[in-house]
């Protein structure tokens, strides 16, 4: 395997083919994926697995009815989990004070860890998928659906499978210079002219003019603060994010 | 490579050679590391390198002066930074609704994509490296150290160069088995003694059992819960946090 090749053309999938994904293989890739670091490896996180199409069905609305949730071979939603460890406190004679915003971090970061890794390895064996950012913004209701109990909260979904047939014309991957997001010693400030220059690669692309222009906007900045992540929204799953998760922000 | 073989046996190095890391290496990582999946793709992160003794020195304290810092080749802070997207957006008459939690977490899941790729990719080619923990609990001082202006949230840390001669009797990766973390269709509740029995081959081991023995425990779940991740601990980091956070939590 051509490492530099993969990771510089590695791409979202949102077309499978019918290819079932076998459930051997899913139990490795989480097993190598749970391989990844994790904050004293305390392993706060769990993968919770659907493949039935009544599993699918129940979650497409959550996920606001993108093709691929339905389309996968399986979705994987990956989830904090504070609960086992909260058990084997329990069975164990121990108090944990894990109900506060550090422990949230630290699980977070490690349950993204871990979701990475997997599809990182599910991806070097010829899988494909997309990441789901609709996850937090129905969270209560995704864990209702998997009977998620308190300290479980979904954070990360996958519609993995194999993918259909090559479709001609994916354009190459959009990505900031190196420059724009590497450092070295101290954060550097842009100047204007500077930031225009490293958006400029990105706002020149054809699919991302048409973006601008299918949206009646004059900039693509435009698109994604008033179109795609508008402040309304945002604040509005922020309130029923943040009222799901009190006990780590109190 | 053995993919399998790599993904089951990676793990945490803490002692580095002199070897330096060629900065054009470096540069590559990050690049490839940038081709992970993120939200929407606004890449809302950006890794600030730390290689000279003077950066390192100043940082080791906030890191409770775990020597790998010191001892490494370079020290890699992942930051959330939505302060780029910002001046994007101020450059291009946009106005971005991004201080929320709904976006905290998006760009927090970003970043430590971006890390965990960045990780492999390094791992691949033979360098190793050390999360560090402490990133979040001395966020606001490191991000002073770092000059990150607002916005620009200091998360994951990576102690990165080249592994010191192999360690005779690195013990063998400690994880639960893959049925504590992997459900199928709903998330299963575990009796008390299944809690037991998945958390058994942890607690039997030598190094964990020591573990318990000097901290004059009576089970490795008090070792977690009192001493290693104490509430009292937790909740002063987590006071720390929230008001470095304010803008993103109210």
């Amino acid at each position: 395997m051509d490492l530099n090749e993969y990771f510089m053309n590695r791409h979202t999938v949102r077309a499978f083919s019918d290819r079932a994904v076998d459930m051997e293989l899913l139990r490795q890739l989480v097993e190598e994926a749970s391989h990844a670091p994790n904050t004293g490896n305390m392993q706060l996180y769990s993968v919770i697995l659907t493949t039935s199409d009544e599993g699918k069905r129940a979650l497409a609305p959550l996920h606001f009815n993108q093709p691929c949730v339905e389309g996968c071979a399986v979705l994987l939603t990956f989830c904090i989990d504070m609960n086992r460890f909260a058990r084997w406190c329990q069975v164990s004679d121990a108090t944990p004070g894990f109900d506060n915003l550090q422990m949230l971090m630290a699980a977070a970061i490690d349950c993204s860890l871990f979701a990475q890794q997997f599809n990182t390895a599910a991806e070097m064996r010829g899988l494909g998928g997309c990441f789901l950012g609709t996850t937090a913004y129905n969270a209560p209701e995704i864990a209702s659906v998997l009977d998620c109990p308190d300290r479980v909260v979904p954070l990360i979904s996958l519609a993995l499978g194999y993918p259909a047939e090559a479709v001609a014309g994916v354009p190459a991957q959009d990505r900031l210079p190196v420059e724009a997001i590497m450092m070295e010693e101290r954060y550097r400030q842009f100047t204007d002219d500077e930031v225009r220059g490293l958006y400029a690669g990105k706002e020149a692309r054809a699919d991302n003019r048409h973006f601008v222009e299918e949206n009646g906007k004059q900039t693509l900045a435009q698109v994604f603060a008033d179109v795609r992540y508008p402040r309304e929204s945002n604040e509005a799953f922020s309130a029923t994010l943040a009222s799901y998760l009190s006990r780590y922000l109190q």
